[in-house]
């Protein structure tokens, strides 16, 4: 018997997913394209699309065809069900919160956002302090909502938004295992680094149509289609778009290519994500990336584990230099590998390398929580985080710009979306570790360019399986564990200690 | 007693009109940015997106409200009556046609005008015959249902989505003068040409930043405000965007600046149109701007009466010859005055002369009229289309690349659009001429680049009035009188054969 309750929701679901794509493409517009002007009137268009599919995500025919399609649920195939799962999970959290707040919450978020890009500059965090005040309390309403629904703590709800299943208990047992180790590797990492010579940086000035040009040639070389899909400008770079038109944007610094150009390669890894879900299920809850973990695990593979790398440089390394007609031994190869993996404690979080890096997303992970318990006052908070900074990486940021000003994620309303980074930083280098060992054409191709044995590794294990399965099942059948901190570790000691 | 049915009105159609707004982003972006891969999906969005409006503005509680607010309407403003009458004549339309009719012109509108796309460079009428012939049926039907809600004829009824209120009998009328005054005027004024010396065109190369930088430049002196608004490129140029971010595109040549230029003045003036229309009514019917023959009108202004005039060469030249550093008689201001208002009949509409424009137009109603009316088959259309060309210019097509397939209109469903572009160019010279009658300023700032008293007529007489008054009051209220073509006569006789 076909399972016609299902098949309803199928078309229902389209719907939503399609307005949720014309929402991609305005977020895209936001940051590349719109004039400054726009932002009211965008603001109320993002505002309403989103009540729109609130409303459509919460029409009570919804809740109905659920219980009938469950009550078939045996018609169905593992995909069907898996779908009928991520339906009924996105019915139970849209159900919990009501349409008002969540334009509220959307409201105070684009108010938060566009304050922030004056004061962060003018280090000014009592300029944005109550409109971040708005955008915490309707956080933590939206949060209390979903929490009792979902029958989880306030932090675990929201989390939940970005690492569907993830759990603070089990963030506190990898991070107090990362907390355990950094802070003497950092030491020895550092003692490493001072035995060798410094690495020189390649002198520019270096075009933006030649980065450009550059920046695209690996992005083809990695599999990224630019028939669906475009390399732009925004100010923070980012990866949006849609599956079919995917846009990843960087910022062009003619002093330095190395960085922009490294931004390229991440955002590149989340593209591939994103292009590679799996096509028959466009536009429904089980043709979606998993959450954010995962996702980052796509960028820091390539960025981290394969563009950072020693057999990266060695075919990328003359391909840099040839582009900018470079000379000297700043364009060497070993040179180019010790300034892409140089590590230095430092103020700017999307700038840390990744031997520091989780002690950013440490300090954030231990702020939020204590902010959104009560536990720590917007009042306090700048000097909470120059505190945590002298802790945790032995500096103090001069101003606020540096220090709690410095990213977007809490003013545009992303708690507890923080931890994912460093969970995707560990996720990378299993799977990464994990594809090395299956494939050894997956290695071997990095240092001529050929990254065709990764990409099917990965279409077929990571970026094909969309949410069919749970993070924490996807990474088991693909690397045959769980989350394990020790290999991250030993990633870091073999590219550090070396 | 205040009106409760109008004000959820109100909240109905904002939500209605947001939409419209991210549905009018998503088609600048189909034209100027998307990759071709994204084309597919971006029809299932905007699909999607016609059938969730659709939904709204077709909801049985609309129709309630109307009825509710209607009867209470004495306690409503002008406006708001005018809004109110808006929503009512939007409703009777919507309401008129059944969503999957709406579905299926859509895709064979869709259908056909990728079709069109390559017929039209292979000049292969017959490829897309049975394409247009099913875009043809379904527009009839269209149009039959609107013609029976609104009691009009079928072609009135399609008529009035591009020009409401729009009646045929009266294009007749004013278009039957044209016929009558333009053949002998043609002939004078290809005469007094010929007596004069060939203007010649300046040499290039044009680099496209240079040109652009130009264009901007225009542009700001006309008002145009880049903190609201873009210019950038596209393969046919258009207006674009919402009123609070709106977008022209224009396409260059580096061997010729000058059409590029003029095309981007063109654009400009919807630009300032939709910017200047009521910032209290956004997002209402009444705040929107009125039909395709007004709106046509703001561009031919400011393209045919403003920049094409003597003038506005006299500012123009110098900065056109500065930016391009150019030297020699071509940049004088009487030849590029010359050579922007050359006469002479062609076979493409989109670059004829203002003389020459309305035949092409007058072929095209008296042919879309016969098709309609099955007086004419499309089997007999490109030889339909000669003979009227010999008749009206005394040319004749090579191919029908040049002849029938060269505009997007019918293959793409716009029927009973052509005639606002001629409309729109007698509206502009009769509301160019009140505006220099009221104020001596406007005429007398052109030549010096200061275009701030025309722009303050415009706003108070064109732009703020929205949809409060129907196009005939609009007019009668700004110029004393109803559409006269002895206007545009006038204007044609004093720049073509003094």
């Amino acid at each position: 018997m076909p399972n016609a309750a299902y098949a309803e929701l199928e078309t229902r679901y389209r719907r939503i997913a399609l307005l949720g794509e014309t929402a991609a493409v305005l977020h895209w517009d936001t940051a590349a394209i719109m004039p400054d002007g726009g932002a009211p009137a965008r603001a109320e268009q993002l505002a309403e699309m989103k009540a729109v599919i609130h409303g459509l995500a919460t029409a009570p025919e919804v809740g109905h065809l659920i219980g009938e399609a469950d009550a078939a649920g045996e018609a169905l195939d593992d995909w069907q069900r898996a779908n009928l799962r991520e339906m009924e999970r996105q019915w139970t959290k849209s159900t919990a919160v009501p349409e008002d707040l969540v334009v509220a919450l959307s409201k105070a978020c684009s108010a938060c956002e566009a304050a922030w890009r004056t004061a962060r500059p003018e280090a000014d965090f009592g300029a944005v302090k109550p409109l971040l005040a708005e955008v915490l309390e309707r956080t933590r309403e939206m949060g209390r909502a979903k929490a009792e629904a979902l029958g989880l703590s306030l932090y675990d709800a929201l989390l939940d938004d970005y690492e569907p299943g993830g759990r603070a208990a089990e963030i506190d047992a990898v991070f107090g295992e990362l907390e355990r180790f950094l802070p003497e590797f950092l030491g020895q990492a550092l003692e490493v680094q001072a035995a060798r010579p410094e690495p020189v940086p390649p002198e520019g000035p270096f075009p933006v149509h030649i980065q450009k040009a550059l920046g695209e040639k690996f992005m083809t070389a990695l599999g990224f289609d630019f028939n669906h899909g475009r390399l732009d400008v925004s100010l923070h770079p980012f990866c949006g778009g849609t599956p079919d038109d995917i846009r990843i944007t960087t910022r062009y610094d003619e002093a330095d290519f190395t960085s922009s150009l490294m931004g390229v390669l991440h955002e590149t890894g989340h593209a591939l994500y994103e292009r590679g879900l799996p096509a028959h299920w466009r536009r429904q809850p089980v043709g979606d990336s998993l959450g954010m973990s995962v996702h980052e695990s796509q960028s820091l593979l390539i960025e981290m584990q394969v563009c950072r790398s020693r057999p990266f440089m060695e075919w990328a390394g003359p391909i840099m230099r040839d582009a900018f007609s470079g000379e000297g031994p700043a364009w060497e190869t070993e040179n180019l590998y010790r300034l892409y993996t140089k590590v230095k404690p430092d103020f700017i979080r999307v700038d840390a390398d990744e031997v520091t890096y989780p002690a950013h997303v440490i300090l954030r992970y231990r702020l939020e929580r204590a902010m959104l318990d009560d536990d720590l006052s917007l009042d306090d908070l700048p000097a909470a985080w120059n505190d945590g900074m002298k802790e945790l990486l032995g500096i103090v940021p001069p101003t606020d710009r540096e220090g709690c000003l410095q990213d977007l994620h809490w003013y545009d309303g992303a708690w507890g979306y923080f931890p994912t980074y460093t969970l995707g930083a560990m996720t990378a280098a299993q799977l990464f570790a994990a594809a090395k060992d299956a494939e050894p054409a997956v290695e071997d191709g990095i240092a001529t360019g050929d990254f065709a044995a990764l990409m099917a590794w990965l279409r077929q294990h990571v970026h094909g399986k969309g949410r069919l399965l749970s993070t924490r099942e996807l990474l088991a059948e693909a690397t045959g564990r769980g989350l394990d901190p020790a290999v991250f570790e030993d990633h870091l000691k073999r590219r550090y200690l070396a």
